[in-house]
């Protein structure tokens, strides 16, 4: 068993760096905050006796050795980085759930044939650089690095340039490293677990998103002294396709979901008809054809809206992954090992995109998942229990040692 | 006849301080930018002889001394402040176009009876610091002068701490000179002189406005992993009440307008379902019942629509002015002083919100205007001739000789 204390202990020593407004955390990716829980990452793991990797996207892999020279390493981790107003857990449970393996290895004094390497994704949250699990995306071929290198953030700054100042870009090659296996320990970020009463959620599959940036144009106009029917006015234009996003999105629920969480009004000005508005649509389901009809289905919606009120529309694909189906032998790794602890248990798709997701088409790979309190994530609030997130992380070692043999 | 070239040439001088990015200004109130405009209108009033008042809410007032010492000045002016992609006429030229008239009053060794003042108001623009014409509106006593400098911006910095910042926090108490008559002159920002082919409006009344801040609070949550029905979406009650403002607003047409041109939505990230929107609606009829109406129906829409969605609403009124009739005397100076000219006019309602608004609660007040390109204001492209300011600002001389008195 993992040493739950120790696990807890170090999460809320993380949680430290880069806080919230409301008990949550703000270490947004390639900020200066996520500069320094790299750093404390990067210290534990050295005293944990690992040796430190870091590839050109940032990408971190902390290396301990196993006795067979010839055994490629089982990976094990998931992502620092968290939203502006996010939780403690997302993402770094599956980091410091790695290091935890390492260290109760190093107690135990069990050395594993195949070395197992604790990794910290670069930016998995894709709110500042769209999309999410960017690096993990880079290191699995779906990016290139320079494509990658050159998203920009709000104000403009690019992926690339704030790598380096932050002083986190590694000279590796990305996607060079060869996996026997990938692990992920992740929250729910759901209610099934909690409702369900289960400890455990072997996840079997991801659901597939896409994410659509629209740019509506209009005319900034004075709010007062045009006649209605000179306006064209891109906010109203937004308001209209967010309903028809939420309505087609219900025609298929529940095998699917869709919100708009980022909207740009311009120029943003209390007696000015907004000229222009950007914003993304997050569609998601397990189904790839459901997600298809979903994106044509908006377009066209969103193309009529646009032409009934003479404004101009542009869709531009910000992101995206099929949905995706875990390796059996890993998925069995998972589910033989929450059994033979002793953890209540059941099969789960994972309604987040998670750096597993693209890792799972270069190596085997599956993911362990624990409940959160009422589902919630991407929340300050964000919550577990010390138990739950014990309970993961010893599925997540019995699972990693099975697959690193001893 | 004042010097057409002359003001044109002001204007352009002008309108390099704060250049916008589209051939329009951004120099929004108690910015550096505005603060280069002031000097700029101060260092002319000087060269034409005027000493320059300044009061505790940083309007600027310069003087041009009458003949009779116990006569009320003539004030005349507007604001030199703009949108953050504003134009570069509105509230420019009727500055402009007051120190224009001393100009010509000098250049003709004219003296007036009643002093004649040319006026620069603090942000009426209302983009930076709700509401419009806040300093204009504690002049006329609308507003305490502690509530104005607390006012903050979307940074949080607050009103009375920008304008000591910029310099032009004087010491003269507002509201303390007594007015013989203002005068304001601006472009129309609507469409109704060019496509009716006249050089002159004259503002016989200004429509009421009300400014509603609206703010949902849902529950920010992740976009894929939470279900529909436990969603609290307040970016989508934001989109159901922006329908609701533009049908309300059509019911009334063509006696009101409705839009919302400020929405914040927070945290504003691709995968986090809106918690928090901020925004403000902005409803403006000539008939204070039709404003009425329309804020009471709003609300209960809003209402209702937050209700059914569990979500909490909170309104807070952050704007607003009744309709407006200016004072009939200074309305037959103007339509008498275009008659004489032989511009042609046509008597106008005002769709936006002006200074002369507020002034006219304290002094007899009208109003000149004149035509823009397509009606179109708070946008960069916003324009004008060279003609149709020469015609307004004649117009506006004629009128305030007359009741300044040779
Ligand atoms: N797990 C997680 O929140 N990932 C961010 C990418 C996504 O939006 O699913
Ligand atoms: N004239 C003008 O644009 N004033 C700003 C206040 C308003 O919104 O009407």
């Amino acid at each position: 068993r993992i040493n739950g204390d120790r696990l807890w202990d170090s999460l809320m020593e993380m949680a430290k760096i880069g806080p919230g407004v409301a008990g949550g955390n703000n270490r947004q990716t390639l900020t200066d905050e996520d500069a320094e829980g790299r750093a404390l990452f990067q210290k534990w793991c050295e005293d944990a006796g690992c040796s430190m990797g870091l590839d050109q996207m940032g990408n971190m892999f902390a290396h301990r050795a196993g006795t067979d020279p010839d055994a490629l390493p089982v990976y094990v981790g998931s992502h620092l980085d968290t939203q502006p107003t996010g939780g403690k857990y997302d993402g770094v449970l599956g980091v410091l759930g790695g290091l935890e393996i390492i260290r109760t290895l190093n107690d135990l004094g069990i050395k594993t044939k195949h070395p197992i390497v604790a990794t910290n994704w670069t930016n998995e949250e894709g709110t500042r650089y769209a999309p999410a699990m960017l690096s993990s995306g880079v290191f699995a071929g779906m990016h290139t690095q320079d494509w990658a290198y050159d998203r920009e953030d709000a104000e403009g700054k690019k992926f690339g340039d704030e790598l380096q100042r932050i002083g986190w870009r590694g000279d590796e090659e990305v996607g060079a490293r060869k996996m026997h296996a990938f692990f992920e320990l992740h929250i729910e970020q759901g209610p099934i677990l909690e409702a369900e009463g289960k400890d455990i959620g072997v996840v079997t599959h991801g659901q597939g998103l896409s994410w659509t940036q629209i740019t509506v144009t209009g005319k900034d106009a004075h709010t007062g002294s045009t006649p209605m029917p000179m306006r064209k006015n891109a906010g109203l234009a937004m308001a209209r396709i967010l309903e028809k996003v939420d309505e087609i999105a219900w025609s298929h629920a529940p095998h699917a979901v869709g919100a708009a969480g980022h909207i740009d009004v311009y120029p943003n000005s209390r007696n000015v008809i907004p000229g222009k508005v950007v914003f993304t649509v997050d569609f998601r389901s397990p189904e790839l054809d459901v997600i298809t009809d979903m994106e044509n289905r908006l377009r066209v919606a969103a193309e009529d809206i646009a032409d009934e009120m003479g404004l101009q529309i542009e869709f531009e694909k910000v992101g995206g992954f099929d949905p995706v189906k875990f390796d059996e032998g890993c998925v069995a790794a998972v589910r033989d090992a929450a059994e033979r602890l002793g953890y209540s248990h059941t099969d789960i798709i994972s309604g987040a995109g998670h750096d597993a997701c693209w890792i799972n088409r270069v190596a085997p790979t599956a993911m362990v998942m624990c409940p959160c309190v009422d589902g919630l994530s991407h929340n300050e609030a964000e919550e577990i229990s010390k138990d739950w997130a014990a309970a993961g992380a010893d599925v997540l070692f019995h699972a990693v040692v099975e697959t690193a043999e001893i």
